[in-house]
């Protein structure tokens, strides 16, 4: 059952699925929750609404956090930064939104657009152009489908304000990228700037029930319901990769990145080693030097008991942990993907892995 | 005598009073005098104006290069850019602008708004920031003034476009430099929009007058006309610090700008040792240690048989110079002057010296 509208009893699901989408990134999506909720609370249901719902000509902007989740963790959004970027871009452009859209479903910047919709008496748009997290702005269909970032506005929470208009959607990310390296790491994002007719053509639809559902079926696990784990792995077309304990994480925050190495032993006790490589996001998994899940299929971990999604800030040495494959949206599979969002795009020089059918 | 109006033939001399106000840097005004020649000669002579003949309320937007000297000499303005620029801050301020300030006289930026605003047909104001060149956006008689370098506008020759507004100059310096850096270190800016009003109280008034006549003088000196020397060093309160031999120079272009330090040795043959740092602009003169010259007042180099200003990408080992201290515009002596350009506000542990009067 697709969503109409949102309330702050709706939030507790999104949340839970819009974590495992984050596919270890996308910032926890706690601190999301709470603003998300609050925003509900204050102002009332946010109005769901596909692009069909528009007049084709009708503007939508995005909003969303940029910056690394280790620093998003510490570093709590004011909340004025995410409006006055929407304002200004909506300025720039000289024409208001009839609806706010999330660019990542998956991560606080699921929920982040729910509170900003709120905010604005606007309605949010049940579509995004990734239903997972990626760690740059250039990593949508969007991009896939010819559409440009820009122009697009940056703001912090102190008045500082940018706005961009570049000649590639990898320039629209490094210009945004180096201010925010200047701007505390932690910053509001307005950027694809859309027509309705344009999401309705290149946006992946019904993300947000997407991940909804997935964070009921979850909840179900979490409960110990019967067959529920099961359920979740055949309806997501999901598979158990290995069950492990963290012994090893190196991390470090660079180029405006949170990058780790997670090293996993087999809980079974056999000598398998997994090894999982992270920018912000879970982006290649080996099992003994063997990628076994791929980017732009996503790689998600959860606590071994609780069946909790685990955040690469979060993830602890000791952390017990499931590791699902889960496939990527059907609208990421055509031309180009690779060279955007495949293994290569990040650095490896690692062949992409077909998901288990 | 003022200037009312500048055509191609005026260039000359303001090209070598510029050089010389540049202090070894500003960037080589050789290229600003082509592209400035070249626009007044293609849409005729550009009127030059003083604050007082606009109407306080008028807009007046400036326009610059930024970005690394060593790199503006090889990466050629392909001459779009800047009027992009100027009409990019026009449009996000909703009002034309009434005429065209340089915020700098002093190296190439004294130039290139001449043919900005002969393109643009605009007239150009008889004004500045600084009457010299500084490495940094905030270091204008303006930042003293409390006026605003936001919103300001950066724009490349591809169509990469950025606008910023900042809580303060130093901030609108760091956002356009690590913009600049990404977008190759030669770029046109907007910046330090203002009202006629806010020209006339803050500006440094006259600077192109100062700096033609500059070049005049130093015209009549590299004719060798009897005690034009003099007399351009008693009519601008100069010193000729040094006759030195240049023996060591090391250059490095770092962090988006062209540092270097210099060394000289005395022509004439006694012990002493000049050295001279060098970020985009020369900062602070030594003699054997001790400084004689600093930062806010001017460091020039004249080539010693010649007399043409050195810049600081054109300095070779072997050059033999004259080394002339001259006093920055007297619209620096105020409060901040120090913490803004003094010897401290480029990291040197160096205290201000007095010119010698």
């Amino acid at each position: 059952m697709t969503i109409t509208e949102l309330s702050a009893d709706d939030i507790e699901s999104l949340c839970v699925g819009a974590t495992l989408l984050g596919t270890g990134g996308g910032g926890d999506p706690y601190i999301a929750k709470l603003v998300a909720r609050q925003a509900l609370e204050k102002h009332g249901p946010v109005k769901v609404i596909t692009a069909e719902d528009l007049p084709p000509d009708a503007q939508v902007l995005t909003i969303a956090i940029i910056g690394a989740p280790t620093v998003i963790l510490e570093k709590i959004p004011a909340g004025t930064e995410f409006t006055t970027a929407v304002k200004a871009l909506s300025d720039y452009l000289g024409e208001a939104p009839a609806a706010i859209m999330p660019i990542e479903v998956g991560g606080l910047n699921t929920l982040l657009p729910i509170a900003t919709a709120a905010e604005m008496g606007l309605p949010v748009l049940n579509a995004d152009g990734m239903r997972r997290a990626f760690p740059q702005i250039e990593m949508t269909v969007f991009t896939l489908g010819g559409i440009p970032a820009g122009p697009m506005s940056v703001a912090d929470e102190k008045g500082n304000l940018c706005v961009f208009e570049t000649t590639s959607n990898q320039m629209a990310e490094t210009l945004a990228r180096t201010a925010v390296i200047q701007l505390g790491l932690a910053n509001a994002i307005s950027c694809y700037p859309m027509t309705a007719g344009q999401v309705a053509e290149h946006a992946i639809a019904d993300s947000l029930t997407y991940c909804r559902d997935i964070g009921r079926m979850l909840e179900s696990v979490q409960r110990n319901e019967e067959g529920a784990w099961d359920r979740f792995l055949s309806e997501t077309d999901s598979h158990r990769f290995f069950e492990g304990k963290i012994v090893d994480l190196d991390r470090r925050t660079t180029d405006g990145f949170a990058r780790s190495t997670l090293i996993l032993h087999d809980l079974h006790g056999s000598d398998q080693v997994m090894r999982i490589e992270v920018q912000n996001e879970n982006l290649i998994a080996f099992v003994d030097d063997e990628p076994v899940i791929t980017t732009p299929n996503l790689i998600c971990l959860l606590d071994h008991e609780t069946y909790e999604p685990l955040t690469t800030e979060a993830i602890a040495y000791g952390n017990r942990c499931h590791v699902v494959g889960m496939p990527c949206a059907p609208e990421w599979q055509r031309e180009g993907v690779m060279e955007l969002v495949g293994p290569e795009a990040f650095g490896y020089d690692v062949d992409y892995v077909e998901m288990p059918s």
